[in-house]
């Protein structure tokens, strides 16, 4: 018996066979006595028709109706879902975003939600109703409807359990959990029990895209249980801890991330004063172009070499940027490299465990891998490699680390 | 400059290319210094794709859920016609039933509306925007969503231009204006450019479908002056007006209405006792078949013959439940026939003017078309033929009453 939050996306609810299947599923758990909370997303391909019907109108559409516009997604999929429950005798009731308060800025297409009226919702779930909640939607102080961005039904879901302080917050997503590495390139990748919600933020923003970073950010913020599970087969999935005691019990690494599709950009021989780094960065930042690793090295001659990474998309126009930088700042050159990889290995174990770095380092020379660019962070160390080595260093890593079976303590 | 209210209906919206004839359609009436709201339908064909998804999952879906899926029809709309607006530099801003707070009963699927808080329209017109408002659609004491059945928008847009006592409230769609009488029969009708409230609903009721007889109620209830124009075609179209002084003016006949699928169901030497009208009406009420003329005459036998249509459908029906009442009642027999029609000739002038039904009854005498029933009330006159003879007689009729040019002084 517990109040469980869960969490169904698109590709669950995309048609009328899967919502029905969503609607078995958790007859299931409400079998077993658990109170349910339901947060669902448009169904599959429903909010790209919108779009292209917004985009024929008005190519450039103002914000506030576009949120009137997609929120209707969310809206079908909770009408659909309440109706199959009540086909299996199961009572049920739908929310909009605007029905149960979900307040949020007033930031339409990325807002931010600051608070949830939970008083409805409890109603129906003391009288043994499930409840289904459009994700995605909110609404501002005026009343506007808003939509919470990209994987914005995360956020809802994880925003439902904070307000109800739900056991657990279970996203049921394509994967059956977070795996120490992707099984694509090590097919003994192995699916992790839990992981600590630093790691998932360093995981998820690596390429393990099984979550919304903000979500687990929101989750970590409130304390919220937060469990990753498949929609399609049954399985106990990752669950995203808090408790600091566990913690403790953390194996040394608990994954191997990676991001393909990085460009490596390099400004040299820049006099070494201070606001260089600003100067350089700034006019990115500027236009929109997001940097990842950042590395300075001072060298001996009152010059300074300055590299960071980009999304390879963004790579011509970050050296358009930087060549005029150059020019202004007198440096001696500027180069880049858009077939590199990052990798990193993340485990809050390292915390307390020294050598870490050294086997990685010792692991890649071993198979003539040559990293190009090391940024560590007290839970993860990340190196720029070349590209064509990324599934060699990988596999290495993950047996390095022990990752198939027990961690190896070091 | 006048504040308007005007309803679009599904089929002016019905695709992007009709959503941007709507919105420079209202940039021509803004252009001309008008203040406006807008009221719309769902685009044509997604309330019939919504329904069939709900089918699928639920054939006896609850009425709540079946109204919180509906209601997103309309959403899309406004948010698109929003977007067209602002495509063309004229601020608009979209809301839904629930955010102008159209407060109905909790009656699902034919809620009623109660109430609607005008005040942020008002401040959106105060800026120079055009507001735009989802019909069909309102919202209960408890936040829930409703919808208001068959033709909701039209009553939404009356409601709406109650609350703002707007200038006039204008229904556009496909036909220009009310007629004397259907031009598919009769190639000379002549739209009319004025008709009362009450020949509307007359004309309404039987079968003139330009506008449901829920909005021309509400309108006459709060006297908001009603007009029907073409959404495809320039024109004045047909105002229904409220004022007695000009009602007045009205000529003697506005125009001639009919009702196919009628049938006719007749009971036969019931004893004439008080109560047998009850007796025989109320199990066919139970069970939800509507009844539309009676006709009771008394013999001189101590038994009376009762006479009443039902639509074509619901005949079978009607005479099971007529034969278990007359062998209860112990009638002499029971007999029908699904081959008739109703006509009526309809005009307020006809209250001050003796002579319109001796004119329709010596019209159709002299056509050879025998009179089956025949009903009146104040500005109507009903009888009931024979299905063959329909197109004769509205001919016939709408020709004795002068109906194709000036109205006929009898």
């Amino acid at each position: 018996m517990a109040l469980l939050v869960q969490k169904f996306g698109g590709t669950s609810v995309g048609s009328v066979e899967r919502i029905n299947a969503v609607a078995d599923r958790l007859l299931r758990y409400r079998g077993q006595g658990h109170d349910l909370v339901v947060v669902v997303s448009a169904m599959s391909g429903e909010t790209n028709r919108l779009v292209a019907l917004a985009a024929e109108l008005n190519p450039d559409a103002p914000a506030r109706e576009v949120d009137v516009l997609l929120s209707t997604g969310e809206q079908v999929t909770i009408a659909l879902l309440s109706m199959a429950l009540h086909r299996r005798g199961q009572d049920a009731r739908s929310y909009t975003g605007a029905q149960v308060n979900i307040l949020t800025d007033n930031v339409h297409g990325k807002a931010r939600i600051l608070s949830i009226d939970d008083q409805r919702v409890r109603k129906d779930l003391a009288a043994g109703r499930i409840v289904v909640v459009a994700g995605f939607q909110g609404v501002d102080d005026q009343g506007d409807i808003t939509t919470l961005g990209r994987g914005g039904s995360d956020t809802t879901a994880v925003a439902m359990a904070a307000a109800l302080k739900a056991d657990e917050c279970q996203i049921f997503t394509d994967v059956d959990g977070v795996y120490t590495t992707d099984p694509r390139i090590v097919p003994k990748a192995r699916r992790l029990d839990r992981i600590t919600s630093e790691e998932m933020l360093e995981m998820s923003s690596l390429g393990a895209k099984v979550l919304q970073i903000r979500a687990v950010e929101f989750a970590g913020k409130y304390k919220v249980p937060l469990r990753v599970l498949s929609s399609f087969e049954e399985g106990q999935g990752t669950l995203i801890s808090y408790d600091e005691e566990k913690d403790m019990e953390q194996p040394l690494i608990s994954g191997i991330a990676f991001e393909r599709d990085e460009a490596k950009v390099t400004i040299m021989g820049v006099p070494d004063q201070p606001g260089v780094a600003h100067r350089i960065l700034g006019p990115i930042a500027d236009a929109h172009i997001n940097v990842d690793m950042i590395v300075q090295n001072v060298g001996g001659d009152d010059t300074t070499d300055l590299t960071f990474t980009v999304h390879r998309d963004d790579c011509k126009r970050a050296l358009q940027f930087l060549e005029a930088i150059a020019r202004e700042l007198k440096a001696r050159a500027v180069k880049s490299d858009d077939h590199v990889v990052k990798l990193s290995v993340v485990g809050v174990g390292m915390r307390s465990h020294a050598g870490v770095a050294n086997t990685m380092f010792k692991t890649l020379a071993e198979e003539g891998i040559n990293i190009q660019m090391i940024s560590t962070s007290e839970i993860k160390i990340s190196v720029v490699i070349e590209e064509k080595y990324l599934e060699l260093a990988v596999r290495s890593l993950h047996s390095a680390f022990g990752l198939e079976g027990q961690p190896e303590d070091l």
